[in-house]
């Protein structure tokens, strides 16, 4: 098979606008701290007037991971959706910078970039407030043998079943990826988002999805489990690959009866936990499409992850694992 | 005297656009390594494909020590130029977020808001490549008994010179402030500016300037002096207040032959020695218009540099000094 990419990121294109701030500030807005909440551009615009001085780059989970992926080396592709306004520059300078193939054009009119409203408080605790604009009009129509191609894999954001056509527009790129052979990735998000579409995630796992990336948290509402035992037993019922972070815990790959535990690398510190699972499935992601065992495939995953911890900041620095031999 | 705010900044309203670069994009631009040159918006579209992912924050030197300032609890306004696009929006935002008093409207029309490409290499020198876009609009018309107002003191850039109306528009801010009794306060900006600039510089200086600050290089660049010794000599001829830093030497205020010498103060690591020139002027000028004494003065300067050079950034975060009993 001659694929077109190692990895094709389908999901919401986000900049993140980053700012320190009061604990008082996350109670005004009446925001659970450390959640994600979807607001629209009016509340959007009363947020950021109400933010400190704040700093701009770009976000989003899978798009992070897609990144990330092109730092280490992957060629990698993407499809989300930006207006042409600065924001949605800056988001497209970023993933081009590092090779990735944009796929789709940023709109001319429509609605503006996405952006997610970062505010830090004092504990190191991240609240989101994040305005979807033009990312919900991602639609089926964007979804062609032409902008999925042949990828080696595709990975999909579980968010992207948030979106009005999102539930329309994944089984499309699934189906696409089935008739060519691509490995099917779905990342869960966040363990809300879950709860949300649980019956879509359940039916697309058990449909053309050939591996899950999530955290422990995500699994458990997926399989409404409580305990790590129970999850495991669970998975034993699902013929696809669980590639799941745990922390300080580590990982564990879970294939039926199959468990690669993965322990966590000690850090000295951590400075910041965003985009830690975005990191590992980058690493992970990237063992799997260079044809790596799964142990060395969590190795790889666990790296990235415990770098970008160490880090201010979602993103994977470029060579990371330039001098990683497994 | 009623002041209608302690402190008014007129410069370069800048978005800065950082990344990490490899040295072969500093050599491929033909820029000097740890330079700023002025460049077109064409070259800035140019540059900018060619950086890697960046991140968006706002700058400018004078933006910058306004803006500590105000975080450092003072009362402040600025006078520059932006347009109402997204960069210059960022700006705004940033500034009035502070509490900052913006005077210019942002422009509807006209040329897209400055933005400096600053690229970071291995060794943690910075390259700047600035385009100056809407700054370069500002003009004599912007300088008015109302924008002006009565500040207790008003901080000039040294680069607010190169703008086509900027040594007129500096001519009139000075003539307003000296109406109102404002302390007049001029940054030097940086030693090719003030070779650009010096008899302008002199001149301003010898009327209407009463504080100049400025680092070792300038100052040696204003006056045509090659050692420390001949400065401190040279200074003698000058009624001015010269607040000069020395980098890992400290600083020194120079008023006539009257100098205050103040050691730097130790700190753990260099992260980034950005802004620190900014930050001391903010600290500097705080304690000025606090009344507070010159010793005083310069030890809240250095403070301020000491920080911002343990930090990634040049802008100060809020109530540094608030634990500082001189």
């Amino acid at each position: 098979m001659n694929y077109s990419v190692q990895l094709l990121g389908i999901s919401n294109a986000i900049v993140d606008v980053l700012a320190h701030v009061e604990d008082e500030l996350i109670e005004k807005l009446g925001a659970v701290p450390g959640s994600m909440t979807l607001i629209d551009l009016e509340r959007a615009r009363e947020i950021y007037a109400l933010m400190g001085p704040a700093t701009e780059m770009s976000g989003g989970s899978v798009a992070n991971t897609v990144a990330g992926f092109a730092n280490l080396g992957g060629s990698a592709a993407y499809i989300g959706r930006v207006k042409a306004d600065q924001l949605g520059r800056i988001f497209n300078h970023d993933m081009r910078s590092l090779g990735v193939d944009i796929r789709l054009q940023a709109g001319d009119d429509g609605l503006p970039t996405a952006r997610s409203h970062v505010m830090i408080t004092a504990d190191g605790q991240r609240t989101m407030q994040t305005y979807l604009g033009a990312c919900t009009e991602l639609g089926v129509a964007d979804i062609t043998p032409d902008t999925v191609a042949t990828p080696k894999a595709v990975l999909i954001e579980g968010y992207v079943w948030d979106l009005p056509e999102g539930p329309e527009l994944t089984l499309k790129a699934i189906d696409i990826a089935k008739q060519n052979g691509t490995t099917v990735a779905l990342s869960l998000s966040d363990s809300f988002c879950v709860e949300r579409h649980r019956d879509s995630f359940e039916h697309a796992i058990r449909n053309g999805v050939d591996i899950v990336v999530a955290d422990e948290d995500e699994v458990g509402a997926l399989l409404q489990t409580e305990s790590y035992d129970d999850m495991l037993e669970s998975l034993n019922d699902y013929d696809n690959l669980f590639a799941i972070t745990r922390s300080e815990k580590g990982s564990v790959i879970v294939h039926g009866d199959e468990h690669i535990v993965q322990q966590a690398t000690p850090v000295e510190e951590v400075v910041d936990t965003t985009g830690a699972g975005d990191a590992y499935t980058a690493g992970f992601l990237y063992g799997w499409v260079n044809d790596q065992s799964l142990p060395e495939c969590a190795k790889m995953g666990t790296i990235c992850g415990a770098t970008v911890i160490q880090q201010l900041g979602a993103r994977i620095e470029p060579g990371l694992l330039d001098d990683y031999r497994g």
